[in-house]
């Protein structure tokens, strides 16, 4: 059990089960008995092992995939981080409860259940029976000039992460997809990124949501300020230093959700930072995490990098909001099939006339 | 109207009308209009657009899929072009047919029927309600001597190919997704490619489903006898010269799918050969693919850069079957629905507080 207990509140992490690697050779025997080429389905195959080595089973499920969009705002948007004012949060969190954001008709296309998480929304959003309020405050405060959250903030964001991956988890879901909704928070994930990949400020810095050039010069001023007031590089503090909440509350998800043995979905840049802090804290979660794909978002490849993984997609995207992930969940679903519903050769050998 | 008839039987290919551009800017404009930043979900904007273009309409559908599964046997194989004998053609239509080959279950995953069409088996398959028997002759001739089919056999596959994907659409398919099974025919697409590509004939052989270094070089040999025995470079002799019939069929497919303004989701480097004769007959077909995935075989590249066109996937695939393309459909699906189910950013801003 890692408890990190800097402050007042002790953040209790839930124990990670380090994947079971003795079950890759029966795996990996499993599909090269298929009926069909060796190893002919290629990434589709490392992900079918990953899945069954996260389930420790030859049978692993795949069908049921959630969602969860963590909505939050960034007091660093005071400095004009983002295209977008911070008030574009608090609408999209509208939009997605109202059915018709990008990654609600993306999710209908595939079948992935779709629910909204308030973690730090700035302003008092209306009561919705599909909008789950984990509020830690309205907004971080400004982190070029000061931590972004406190202690108890993170350590409370980070439990309640982890409680909605569980309940998620309990509720049936087989796949946990990560999704975010915040202006600024692509500066947020920047400056996690610089400090816990770690990587050089200025490969950390992207367009985000869009931002011409003067946009990104001011940018990258602002997050130079925010990077020089502070050394911390404990993941925990890290995250309590730049913010925000839903990144935050999506670490916590990342660790309740590899705590219950599911497979997480991670989408692009801030989603992908989010478990960079949630790895650098409990290692073991990275086995539980399929990076679903390649963020147009600059500093997105060398993120990846810097954790040794591959993503499935290359689509240029760079909207958020689970979108990337959301369209990867078809992939994971039919790796988990090919285990468990195709012949094998042996079994076809025998049907054939001698 | 095209005909081609230099021999008994013309071929008379339906009508593709071509892909109507001036509808462009109103679909760019929908999706620049929509509440995300402009143009942050990348292909998946460029797939709406040739969506779009292809029903002719703002609100196109996308979501009913048929996969169409051709197999036929090469005659070329008792040259020792594949690692596998022709039998295993007709064992695995019957594993499609029992819903147990990897691509029954990728296509469960992801909700695309499956269709079986027997176009040139060298077994008599025991008759089955989900086998479409269209067979043209059990396998082709042997490509390295003669050529692979007759004129009137060339014809009758190109004329099945565009009946059964004009029913698939009249079926009520939004898209039509190519597939095939047939020992010996990555040695027949090599050819194909070579010559319509074109490209120098070792850039078109690879290691199919499964050769060494000596078995290479073998298939090789037998193709440089295949391809110096013919000159003929129309896209039509090409598939009579090389075959196979399930070749054919799957290019009548592509003719017959574009006629009914459907999506053509091509698959790996067969589907693509077959794709390439049909575009290089009437290029207005063209507009209708989508090209699903890179192939691991070593060609695919090539001949899609001879086309012109970036595939979607790269994940290492190189099983056929249709695999790729319906691990595709999603995307195809998701892209239409964005266009039909998003809010505009207006809509959004009106309904902010200001």
């Amino acid at each position: 059990m890692s408890v990190l207990s800097s402050g007042r509140v002790p953040f209790v992490a839930p124990p990670i089960a380090p994947i079971d690697e003795t079950l890759k050779p029966a795996l990996r025997a499993l599909l090269d008995g298929k009926a069909k080429p060796l190893g002919s389905l290629g990434r589709i195959e490392e992900l079918a092992v990953q899945i069954g080595l996260i389930q420790g089973r030859l049978d692993p499920h795949a069908d049921r995939a959630k969602l969860m969009v963590f909505a939050g705002d960034h007091g660093l948007n005071e400095e004009g981080v983002s295209a977008y004012p911070s008030g574009v949060t608090a609408a999209m969190v509208g939009v997605f409860l109202s059915g018709r954001a990008s990654v609600n008709a993306l999710a209908r296309a595939v079948g992935v259940e779709v629910q909204v998480i308030d973690a730090g929304v700035a302003a008092e959003l209306p009561p919705h029976p599909d909008l789950i309020s984990a509020k830690v405050r309205a907004g971080t405060r400004n982190a070029a000039r000061e931590p972004a959250l406190s202690w108890d903030e993170t350590s409370n964001a980070l439990t309640k992460g982890v409680e909605l991956a569980e309940a998620a988890a309990r509720d049936g879901a087989d796949i946990v997809i990560l999704g975010e909704m915040g202006i600024g928070n692509s500066a947020a994930a920047a400056l996690i990124m610089h400090r816990l990949a770690p990587a050089p400020l200025d490969a950390c810095i992207g367009a985000g949501a869009g931002h011409d050039e003067a946009g990104l010069a001011r940018k990258t001023a602002v997050l130079r300020r925010a990077a020089e007031r502070t050394v911390v590089a404990h993941p925990l503090e890290v995250l309590a230093e730049f913010g925000g909440y839903e990144i935050a509350m999506m670490a916590g998800a990342v660790l309740g959700a590899a705590a219950q043995r599911r497979i997480v979905m991670v989408d692009g840049f801030i989603s992908t930072a989010a478990a960079l802090a949630a790895i650098r804290f409990l290692p073991e979660a990275l086995d539980y995490c399929v990076f679903s794909h390649l963020s147009d978002e600059q500093g997105h490849r060398i993120m990846l990098n810097a954790l040794g993984v591959r993503p499935l997609l290359d689509l240029g995207l760079r909207l958020g909001e689970g979108s990337g992930a959301v369209l990867a969940a078809p992939l994971v679903r039919a790796a988990a099939r090919l285990l468990t519903e195709t012949v094998s050769l042996e079994e076809v050998l025998a049907s054939m006339p001698s």
